[in-house]
C-alpha cells in the first residue's frame, strides 16, 4: 500500500454498529502494522458517536480522520431513495472521499444496493463496462480462492453483461491472485453446450472466441463444483451468483450443525470431539464466513468494498484487509488495463 | 401401496449401468418386503441383458417382468432429439407404461431434459399447469423434510408458473409429509418485497392473496436458510433450483473433505476421529445424496421420478422406495384434487 493512502470506512454501516466498525478498523490496522504496513483511515459518520467510540481505540485514533454525516443509509432503505440523500449520508460520504481522491477506497457494511447504486452514480462505470459487478473469493480445495461474481448486484444480466464480468474477474484474478492466465467459467446448469440461458450461451460463444485475452475459458460449471479448484474464476449473473453464495453459507453452517449434535449424540463421541477439538477447529476458522469478508464492486473509476451486514470484528478486519492490498496491488489500474486490451484487440 | 401396481423401471437409464440399476431395484423391493409390502416390477430395456443381470437377483426375478426395448437415450442427447424415438428407448416405453396403466409409476436414472420431455409428451400435464415441475426432499435441521421445485425442468419461469409450483408443491408436502397447511416460501435475494425479480415479486403477490389454499405462504427466503427447517416447501425456477441443490451437494461434499483433511492432520486428530467414528458415520449417512435420492415431476397426469444419474445401488433403492410412496399415497389424484380447488375459488 503506497504510503499516505487512506481507506475510508462507512462507520455507521452494518447490523452490529458503530463499535464493530470500529474495532475491525483497529484490528486490521494492528496486524498490517504488524507486517510493517502504515494503513490510515477516514471514518465517516456521526462525529461525536466516532469521536466517543475511538476513545477504547487510542492507536486507531492517531491514524485517523473524522469526516461527520449525520445521517444513515437503512437495511431496507430503497436504492432509488438512498441516491437522493446520498451527501448527508455515512455510505454516501465514504463513497465520495473516493471520487475526491481523499482516499483510495471505501468500505461499508450497509445495504448492498444502496452502495451499488450511488458508488455506480458517484465513481461512474469504466470505459467498456455498462454495469458493475459485485465479487468476492470463495475457499477452495485448490491451490488458491475462487473468484466469484456477480453476487448480486445486477438481477438479470444480458450476454455482454457476463463476458464484461469474465473480464473484470480475470483481471480481478490476475491481480489478487498473481495467475498468468486465469482459468474463467461461467456457472450453468450442466456442462453440455445447450445448456442454460441464450444469454450463457451468448457469452460462452464470445468468449471461447475471445483467445487473445489473458484468461483461459474453461466452458461451464455447475454449482456442485464451485470448491473443487478446478477454476479461479466464476460468472454468473447476481441472481444465481447470490442463490449459489448464500447457499454455500447456508450447507456449510448446516453440516456443522449436524456435526455438532453427532458429536454430542453419545459419550464416546463427545470425547472423540474433545481429543479432535483442534482439529475441528481449524475446520471452523476456514470454513468462518468472517474469514472470507469483502466483497468488492469491479468495474468502477475507484475501489469500494461491501463487508457482510453481519460480520464481526475479524469479519469488518478481514474486508479492511482486502481493500488494503487491492489499493497496494493497483486493481482498478489493472482491470483498467486488460479491459483496454479487451476493447482494442476486438475491434 | 396397492397390492398388484407396478413401477416401471428404466433398467438401461444411469451412469452406473444396468447391473446398479437392478441391484438398486432388488434391495428396495427387500425392504418394502421387510415391512410386508409387496413390491412388483416392470424392467425395461434390453431383454437379453436384463435376463441375464437377473440371474444375481432370483427373488427379484419372481416379482418382474421384462419389457424389451432396444434403444438407450445417451447423457448427452439433445430432449428434441430423445423424443423422436421415445418408443424404442427403455425411457420411452418405461413412461408408456406409465401412460397404459400397466404401472402406476416410472423410474429413470437417465437424461432428465430427454425425461422431462417424454413424460410431458405422453403423459400430459393436469388441466390448470402450465408446466410440470422436478421437486425433491433435501434434508434440514427441521422436524421434516423440506419440499423443493423446480429443480432444473425450466429453465425460466413466468410468474404463473411459480404459483402453480407452490400449489403442486404444497400438495405434495400435505400429502408425502402429512403436513395440513405447508409454510411455503419463494426462493429470492433477499427478504424484503422489493427483492429480485418481476416474475417473483409477481408470484409472492398472487401467493399472498390466496388465502383459501391450505397452505401458509411466508413471502421469501434466501439462500443461505434453505436447511433451517422455517419452511415447508420452496419454490424457485428451475436454474436458481439446479443452482442451490447442487450448490448444497458440493458445500456439503466440500466441508465433508475439508473435514477429512483435518482429521488426518495430527496423530491426535486421527485417533480422536476412530473414537467418533460412529458419530461422523452418521453424518456422513444424513449427507450421502443416495439417501435423498429421487425427484418427481409434479403436475402430469401420472408419475414419472428421476433418479440421479450417478446413484449407486443404495440410491436408486431410494429413489423407488420415494416412487412406492407416492403411488401408496395416490400423489397425483392428491394434487389433481389441490388445484381443482386452487382454480375453483380462483375463479
Amino acid at each position: 500500500m503506497t504510503n499516505g493512502s487512506r481507506i475510508a470506512v462507512d462507520a455507521m454501516g452494518g447490523d452490529e454498529g458503530l463499535a464493530v466498525m470500529l474495532a475491525g478498523v483497529a484490528r486490521a490496522r494492528r496486524q498490517f502494522e504488524g507486517r510493517g504496513l502504515d494503513l490510515r483511515f477516514i471514518l465517516v459518520g456521526d462525529e461525536a458517536a466516532i469521536t466517543e467510540g475511538l476513545k477504547s481505540h487510542p492507536n486507531l485514533t492517531a491514524h485517523s480522520e473524522i469526516v461527520h454525516a449525520p445521517g444513515v443509509v437503512g437495511s431496507s432503505d430503497k436504492p432509488s431513495q438512498a441516491i437522493r440523500r446520498a451527501k448527508t449520508t455515512s455510505m454516501g460520504v465514504a463513497i465520495d472521499m473516493v471520487k475526491q481522491g481523499r482516499a483510495a477506497a471505501a468500505v461499508s457494511s450497509g445495504n448492498t444496493g444502496a452502495l451499488m447504486a450511488m458508488a455506480k452514480l458517484s465513481l461512474r462505470t469504466m470505459p467498456g463496462i455498462d454495469r458493475p459487478a459485485l465479487a468476492a473469493m470463495l475457499p477452495s480445495l485448490g491451490e488458491n480462492d475462487v473468484v466469484v461474481l456477480d453476487l448480486g448486484a445486477n438481477t438479470e444480466c444480458t450476454a455482454r453483461n457476463l463476458v464484461q464480468f469474465a473480464v473484470m474477474g480475470a483481471a480481478y484474478a490476475r491481480t489478487t491472485l498473481e495467475l498468468q492466465s486465469p482459468r474463467v467459467a461461467l456457472l450453468n446448469i450442466g456442462s453440455e453446450d445447450q445448456k442454460g440461458t441464450d444469454e450463457i450461451r451468448d457469452a460462452a460463444q464470445t468468449l471461447r472466441l475471445a483467445t487473445h485475452l489473458p484468461m483461459t475459458f474453461t466452458g461451464f460449471i455447475e454449482g456442485d463444483r464451485l470448491s473443487r479448484g478446478e477454476v479461479d474464476v466464476i460468472v454468473c449473473d447476481g441472481f444465481s451468483g447470490n442463490i449459489a453464495l448464500k447457499t454455500a453459507e447456508g450447507t456449510a453452517r448446516f453440516v456443522a450443525d449436524l456435526l455438532r449434535r453427532a458429536f454430542k449424540s453419545s459419550m464416546r463421541s463427545k470425547i472423540g470431539f474433545l481429543i479432535s477439538k483442534p482439529a475441528t477447529d481449524l475446520l471452523r476458522h476456514h470454513l468462518d464466513p468472517n474469514n472470507h469478508n469483502g466483497a468488492v464492486f469491479l468495474g468502477l473509476n475507484g475501489l469500494v468494498l461491501k463487508s457482510h451486514g453481519g460480520a464481526n470484528e475479524i469479519g469488518v478486519a478481514t474486508a479492511i484487509g482486502v481493500a488494503a492490498k487491492m489499493v497496494r496491488d493497483d486493481l482498478t489500474r489493472r482491470i483498467a488495463e486488460d479491459l483496454g486490451n479487451f476493447e482494442a484487440k476486438a475491434a
